[in-house]
């Protein structure tokens, strides 16, 4: 069964041959922006335009029909109008295309019994050894084969070990741009709108089996098949992490949601009750989905719920336990014999070493963390480490730079010995550790912070530490990661 | 009392002279820091640098006394040891000063007797004619007369309608930065710190009283007068908004808050009820408190609970129906008379148009935005418009400045028209218009895009149009403000 769903599966995700039934040359039409889209990502096959005038397009070769193109094709985009889309569905299955996206909408979703009835007739095409994604929908991006969605023309081309799967393509469009600075990487994302033939219960399935994918997220609105899905999840439980967004889930959301992607929204209750019994670790937002992913990537099954939290500016501290408490983590006091050596190192006035550890001013030399980040990896009581680090000195970095300021930029530069003390503290003791760098400008005057803000975090993350804006991001996505470990 | 008060606050506020006790001309010292920030935004009384060593202290004459100064003192910063405080106190008094900001710690918040009893000496001083502020805060933050905190050299001049009062100095000094590119400007900014004198209540008797001040906001960790602040806010209401965050109240939280500020955390339960019933908007996170400060100065009473969301993309459409609803928002289907023009003009085929209005594509023109806008004005069953704008052309902007698209920028700048849309729609209807515009890139390679953003965001801003980054964000921040004015 499985084995048989990859082999249906592959030619669609490493397509040799690929049409677009509906490219066009006017730069407004779907029928462009995708196969601009695909060509200026690299796609590594021969892509066919196919398009009743023929010509040229985009310095390819149109076809006037899918049959008059020389060789085999395995996989179709299709973008035209809805009354069309039979007769091109029926040349695909003539010429023996193992499989389409129909980005076209107009079906299901319209709430209207024909675009229902005309949905009906797209899905049974895909009974005949064809397989079926949307109609509705904005594609597949598989950067290992080149493929991408629209409009993903500039998504990365690194693959990676997350599988995604949406019934909304702007969250696919969204997340392949967001992703790229998060060092989120994809094995493959697919976009199946309305979802008539392949849908959730399939790419769950193929994402379990498929050994490029470590990690599996999601968007649905409805699904096709609950028992299907339960026993999907049931299976997988205790390997693959399972991350999905379900939306429509109060009444307004629900009928949203019919107007969408004609799925069914469904009771809130039942549905947390369900994901909770199958291990899906379930989110609410794109943020919560996307810090989900990411914490999944970046944190060892060792991140545990007992956590250091260390950092300048008490009310820091204070929310950090706040919100680890209510988020089932915990922020226990060190054990007498840490919290020792801690009060012999650090006066006690302006400290609180007890854990959360407040060191009082926001600009901490990385000295002095590295002394309560070892305190903290020696501590048995400690599973987890966050450091805030607050980025002050970026702000006397930038000053300096504008000729503000005449002390040496290297005085307020912490980067590079924070990052060491990161890496030394992981190697000895083995626990997580988490940066949490707010962001304290949002100010068109000092885009220099933000700049230097992503410039520190993508060097923290190359070297494997996840750096999250806010500490509440950050407590949210650990609580994920310590659930999903402890359950299993 | 209430009179009294202004009097007795106002030389603190305004202060004609200052000292600086402990200033220094060591770059690395709270006393150059805070010597260094009044000068540079331009404190418009005099500064007297006070140090045992007299001499030059950034191009100013150092006093080696307070009592040294050859004119009266209406304000003292005191940054200097904890063990020197009481003979400073005494001169302040032998001086007249009217007030004083302690910013050394080192008392209640250790958790020892010794410096408890500290802290009492201190406030005893307070009774004897002088307001003091602190220990362990950053001071005050006055744009009108051009006082600043620790390190706030670069906040804002101009004055606004916020008050606000903190136990937090690092909270202040991040909100400053953060408001900046918001258009929240404060008449007053007091970081209070342990609170030893004057606390929250006083502060917020001041707000109350204090004609410049529209909006109250503040971070609490404890309260000095349970009685008084109910009674205080019980006067208000009705009136000027209370936006408190206070934070501690889980059993973690209240540790953390006892190693803080010294101050007494307080059970969950009993601080809701409380807050409940003084009216008081409670929020959880830095990130809330700023959003509903932002959405209480941008959104007028009119904001109501029956809200027109409009888009493209439809996930956001179901996710914004979903975040509404949990919040006691509603997102009502369009009156049929509406709905039937909106028909008419749109095709059904890849738009839902009943609310959540998601025209499919997430590059709507604004002519057709214009047109959804237009219905929900003209809707009596709605009041609030949110209206969601991706910056997809954006990227298209920065791909042409980038060279990778020929086609024309104004092709894809939609703002102009936007802004023009959302200006004729407000003053036609009297309804207040959100906007969302997410921001999808965190990457090092694309900060064009951010820099974008905030471009536009500032010219909506300046036009009084609130600019969220998330609807989740918009629809929590709408929510307080519609509970707000529906409650008095």
């Amino acid at each position: 069964m499985t084995r048989s769903l990859i082999d249906a599966f592959n030619p669609i995700f490493y397509p040799r041959t690929l049409a677009i039934i509906g490219a066009s040359a006017d730069a407004t039409k779907f029928g462009n922006i995708i196969l601009s889209a695909i060509q200026e990502i690299g796609y590594g096959g021969k892509i066919y335009p196919v398009n009743p005038d023929g010509g040229e397009i985009n310095r390819l070769k149109g076809y006037k029909s899918l049959l008059e193109i020389p060789e085999p094709v395995d996989f179709a985009i299709i973008t035209i109008p809805s009354s069309t889309i039979f007769q091109a569905l029926e040349e695909c299955r003539a010429k023996g295309v193992k499989g389409v996206e129909i980005l076209t909408s107009g079906f299901k979703e319209t709430g209207s019994p024909e675009g229902k009835r005309m949905e009906g007739e797209i899905a049974r095409f895909s009974k005949q050894g064809m397989r079926i994604l949307g109609p509705n929908c904005f594609g597949i991006y598989c950067p290992e084969s080149g493929l991408t969605i629209l409009p993903g023309q500039n998504f990365s081309r690194e693959t990676g070990p997350v599988g995604f799967l949406s019934q909304s393509g702007g969250l696919c469009a969204d997340l392949g741009q967001i992703a790229k600075g998060l060092g989120i990487r994809f094995s493959k994302m697919v976009s199946y709108g309305n979802g008539c033939d392949v849908a959730a219960c399939d790419l769950l399935e193929y994402f379990f089996a498929d050994e490029k994918t470590r990690i599996i997220a999601g968007y649905v609105e409805g699904l096709e098949d609950g028992p299907r899905f339960t026993r999907l999840l049931q299976e997988n439980r205790g390997k693959k992490p399972v991350i999905l967004w379900k939306a429509g889930l109060t009444a307004t959301g629900g009928r949203a949601v019919q107007s969408h992607t004609g799925s069914m929204g469904g009771s809130e209750a039942v549905w947390k009750g369900a994901f909770q019994q199958a291990g899906v670790i379930q989110v609410q937002s794109a943020e919560e989905l996307i810090d989900t992913i990411y914490s999944f990537l970046y944190l060892p099954p060792a991140a545990g719920p007992r956590v250091a939290v260390m950092g300048g500016g008490g009310a820091i501290s204070v929310a950090a336990s706040d919100s680890l408490e209510r988020l089932g983590l915990s922020v226990p006091y060190f054990s007498p014999s840490v919290l020792q050596k801690l009060n012999a190192s650090f006066p006690p006035v302006g400290n609180s070493l007890r854990n959360p550890v407040d060191l009082g001013n926001p600009m901490i030399p990385p000295f002095m963390l590295r002394k309560v980040m070892e305190a903290a990896g020696e501590d048995e009581g400690i599973d987890t480490l966050i450091v805030i680090q607050i980025l002050f000195y970026i702000l006397y970095q930038v000053r300096h730079r504008m000729g503000k300021d005449d002390r040496p930029l290297s005085q307020f530069s912490f980067q590079p010995e924070l990052l060491r003390a990161c890496q030394e503290v992981e190697a000895r003791y083995g626990k997580p550790i988490i940066l949490v760098m707010p962001d304290i400008t949002t100010d068109g005057q000092m885009i220099d912070l933000e700049i230097e803000w992503r410039r520190e975090r993508d060097i923290y993350q190359a070297a494997g530490f996840p750096v999250f804006r806010s500490l509440d991001r950050a407590a949210r996505a650990l609580a994920h990661v310590v659930r999903f470990y402890a359950r299993d």
